[in-house]
C-alpha cells in the first residue's frame, strides 16, 4: 500500500497590497502520496533548498491587465525557484537520487511532469544551495544582465544597488573580473563591509546614511556611470540617472523599493536617458537559460579557485518561509536568503 | 576691396527657464567680409534653410554638470541643423555653389572650416529644405531608432507620439512599409487628419481630448504595443508603459512635454521595464549618421514614387525664427518646422 506522508505547505492566504507580512501566509500541513500512480510518467520530488526572492512579491499582487502565468492564488500554495531530489520517476531521463532545480511550489514534496523540471544538478563538489543562488536563477540573472546587458569593458564604471544580495555580489565580483571601477550600495555597515572586504567592491555605502544619493554619487563617479545595475528603482534610479556617462548601459534586474508601494515613486530624470542616448533594458532569467550551459563553464572555475564566493543567509524549516521571505523587503537578510526544507 | 554685407543673426537674450519666449531671442544685424581671408582653408557659406527641433530647447538652458558643448551661450548666436550654399571655398573638397548641410548658426552668412560641414548635398530632385527634414538630421533620427533601435517585424503593434512631427510622420510611414499596425498621437484634429489620410496611419488620436491615456491605448492596442516610438515622455510614458509587450522596444528619441518644466514629471510605471523585459533606448542622429548613405538609398526611391510623403510647415525669413522654433512648445506647427533664410 502507497505510503501517506505529511506534506507541509506554505499557502498565500490572499492578495496582498503593501508591505508582505509574514501573516499573509499561512503554514498548513497537507498530505502526499509517496508512491506514483500506475503507468505515470511523471517525476515524485523531496523539495531540499528554497529560494526567497524579491520578484516573489510581485506575484502575490491581485493580478491586473494580462496576467503573470506565475502568479499566486489565494489559499493556494506559493512557488518560486527550489532545488529537489527525485525520489521517484516515471520518465526515463530522471532516476531516483538525482538532484535537480527549477520552479516549484513551497511544499515538502510534488509530482509534477518533468517538463516542469528545469536542469539537473551535474556538479556536487560545490554546497547544494548554490543551486537557488550563484549556480541558479540569480547567478544566470546576473551573468546575462551584466556581460550580455551591460557590455562591460575593461576600466569602466560600474554601479550595483542591493549589493550585497543574492544577484548584486555576483555582478560586483564580475565587474572586478572584467577590471571596471565598481562601486555598491546596500542597507546596513555589515554589508558595506561584504562589499568592501569580501567581494573585492571598490566602494560602498549606505544609502540609508546619505541624505543626498546623487551627491554621493557623484562623490563615488566623478567622471559618472558607465553600467548601472538596477535592482532596486526609485529614487536611487533618479539619483542615477543624473550621473550616467553617455551610452551608458542600465540592466534593469529588479526594482524592489517600488514592489510595496501602493502608489509608485515618480522618477523625474528620465530625459537623461535621451540626452546620453543610455539603453535600459529589463530583463528575468528566463531571457539567459539558453546560456545557461556557458554560464557554468565560466563560473564553476571560479568557484573552485576562490576568485568568486557567495555569502548566503539561511533560514531553517518550510514553517519559517514566511519570515525569510518578508524580510527580503525590510533588508534584513545578509545575502542570498536561502531556505531549507529538507538537507538530503 | 572686400564686400561688406549685412549678416542677420539672432542672439539667445539669456538662459532660459521654463516655457521659452520669442522675447527670449534678439535679432542682430552684423555685418559680415564676403571674401575668405588670402590662404585660408575655410569655407563661405550662405544660409538657406534653417531647421526648428525640439532639442535646441536643452541648448538653451543653464549649463548643469558636464555641459553639452553645442549648448548656447547667452549674448551668442544660436545654432541648430541648416541647409546652405558655398560662396567660396578655401578647400579643395568644396566649390562655389555646393550645397551642404550640417550643425549652423542662425545668420545668413557664416565661415566655417570644412570640418564643421556634415554632408554634401547629392541629389537636387527633391525640394531642397527636405534636408533639414526627412533628408537630413530627422531623417536619419526616424530611421535609425525605427529600425535599428526598434527592430520592428512585420504585424508588430507601433505607438508614435507627436506623430505628425519632424521625425513622427516618418516613423509612422516607415512602419507602414514593414508591414505593422501604428497609431498615432498628436495634439490637433488637424494632425490626426494628416496621420490617418496622408501619412497612411492605422488610427490616431488627439491626446489632450484623451482624460485617460491608459484607456485610450487599451482602445487602440487591446493586445499591447510592440515598440513606442518615443517623442514626448511625462503622462504619454507613463501609460505607454502599462499597455506594453513582452520584449516590447522604446527608442527614446526625445521627451518634448518634460523640457519646459522646471520640475519634470514623474514616471510610476517604470518597473514595468522589468516586469515585461522592454528595452528602453535613449539615442540622437549622431548614433546614426554613419548609416546615412545607406538611408539616402532607402529614402530617395519611395521619396520618387511617392510611397513616402513629408509636410512641411514653412516660416519665411530668419526674423521669424524665434516664433517657429518657440511655436514647437504649443504644437502651433505641422509637419517639420522650416526656416527660410534666403532660397538660393
Amino acid at each position: 500500500m502507497a505510503q501517506q506522508v505529511r506534506n507541509k505547505q506554505v499557502i498565500l492566504r490572499d492578495y496582498v497590497s503593501g508591505f508582505p507580512k509574514e501573516s499573509d501566509m499561512i503554514i498548513v500541513d497537507n498530505t502526499i502520496t509517496l508512491k506514483l500512480p500506475e503507468g505515470s510518467n511523471d517525476v515524485l520530488l523531496k523539495n531540499l533548498y528554497l529560494s526567497c526572492d524579491p520578484y516573489m512579491r510581485n506575484l502575490m499582487n491581485k493580478p491586473q491587465g494580462i496576467p503573470n502565468p506565475l502568479s499566486y492564488s489565494p489559499q493556494s500554495v506559493i512557488a518560486g525557484f527550489g532545488v529537489s531530489k527525485v525520489l521517484e520517476s516515471g520518465h526515463p531521463d530522471y532516476k531516483e537520487g538525482d538532484l535537480v532545480w527549477g520552479f516549484c511550489k513551497w511544499e515538502e514534496y510534488r509530482l509534477v511532469p518533468s517538463s516542469q523540471i528545469l536542469f539537473k544538478v551535474e556538479h556536487t563538489d560545490v554546497p547544494l544551495s548554490y543551486y537557488t543562488g550563484i549556480l541558479g536563477m540569480p547567478g544566470i540573472t546576473a551573468y546575462g544582465g551584466f556581460f550580455e546587458l551591460g557590455s562591460p569593458k575593461k576600466g569602466e564604471n560600474v554601479f550595483v544597488s542591493a549589493a550585497s544580495g543574492a544577484v548584486g555580489q555576483l555582478v560586483g565580483q564580475f565587474a572586478k573580473l572584467t577590471g571596471c571601477y565598481v562601486v555598491g550600495s546596500a542597507g546596513s555597515k555589515d554589508k558595506i563591509d561584504l562589499l568592501k572586504n569580501k567581494f573585492g567592491f571598490d566602494e560602498g555605502f549606505n544609502y540609508k546614511e546619505e541624505p543626498d544619493l546623487n551627491a554621493a554619487l557623484k562623490r563615488y563617479f566623478p567622471e559618472g556611470i558607465d553600467i548601472y545595475f538596477e535592482n532596486v528603482g526609485g529614487k536611487t534610479l533618479d539619483a542615477v540617472l543624473l550621473n550616467m556617462r553617455v551610452h551608458g548601459r542600465i540592466p534593469a534586474c529588479g526594482m524592489i523599493s517600488q514592489y510595496n508601494l501602493t502608489q509608485p515613486e515618480g522618477v523625474t530624470n528620465l530625459a537623461h536617458l535621451v540626452y546620453k542616448r543610455i539603453r535600459m533594458e529589463g530583463f528575468n532569467s528566463a531571457d539567459f537559460f539558453p546560456i545557461y550551459p556557458k554560464f557554468l563553464e565560466f563560473v564553476l572555475p571560479h568557484i573552485r579557485e576562490g576568485k568568486i564566493v557567495y555569502v548566503e543567509d539561511i533560514a531553517e524549516g518550510l514553517e519559517n518561509g514566511p519570515a525569510a521571505l518578508v524580510g527580503l523587503f525590510s533588508g534584513r537578510n545578509v545575502g542570498k536568503q536561502v531556505l531549507v526544507v529538507a538537507r538530503e
